[in-house]
């Protein structure tokens, strides 16, 4: 697969990509590790949350969301990392069970005016579950080396 | 320690918590689990890359604030969850060795319009490193149940 450079990010252009399945053991093993709420730990105080059963830290949503960007897009690209987040709306609940896709978005692009061999490419993306409901929202720009100034293309 | 509810978080109020000793290992297996990309995997590619040496993804540097929020502030509060966040902006590399803390101000709240027993805190929170310096810079609302409307205090 050829690698994508700044250049090919048009306004507009999307991507579908992915497939993550949502286990019980790894919503449990992330929640131990990064955010101990009881609603993520606990059925009976998931049940009693606005969460209605156990499910997904939103923070480990977004961190399955990463793994599927890395390994289907980011790798074949010039990426050079990514300044922050611009918004993250965690929409639904993520459960046991749900298997996980990516879908973005190219919102705009620039070149950057103080080194003009990289430039920052805005996205939109969405993670969709197997029902098509979209569970995370999220924008964020990512910086790629562009071809033309001897990006690693 | 007393519980905290909607009504004790004063706009302009600030707090400060929370140690969190990284290492390279962590480093690692986060990586290797949700963003496998080379520069937080291996050496060379991490000198190369814009963090100069082997560095935490940023999404694990949000999940390590998030860890250092649940054991020193949310447990001891009546959260009842997040809507999403509003911004983060990853400002320094975190290296093998840094330890964090946390510091948070609130910045403004409100009750929920369609449900009066909970309401929003907007937080601004900065993770700070060993030195001083601001390695994460993040904004995000946070709700809680209400004291004088039954909220789990």
């Amino acid at each position: 697969m050829p690698r994508l450079t700044f250049e090919d990010f048009k306004p507009g252009t999307a991507m579908t990509y992915g497939r993550y399945a949502v286990t019980l053991d790894e919503i449990r093993a992330y929640a131990s590790e990064y955010d101990p709420q009881p609603m993520h730990l606990d059925a009976v105080a998931a049940q009693r949350s606005l969460l209605g059963g156990l499910a997904a830290s939103g923070w480990h949503s977004c961190c399955m969301m990463m793994r599927m960007l890395t390994d289907s897009f980011l790798i074949n690209t010039s990426c050079m990392g990514a300044p922050g987040v611009d918004e993250v709306r965690w929409l639904k609940p993520v459960y046991p069970g749900d298997v996980l896709t990516v879908r973005h978005t190219v919102l705009s692009s620039k070149v950057s005016q103080s080194k003009p061999d990289r430039g920052f490419v805005s996205f939109h993306f969405e993670m969709l579950n197997q029902n098509g409901d979209v569970v995370l929202d999220q924008r964020n720009a990512i910086m790629f080396g562009l071809r033309d100034h001897g990006g690693q293309a």
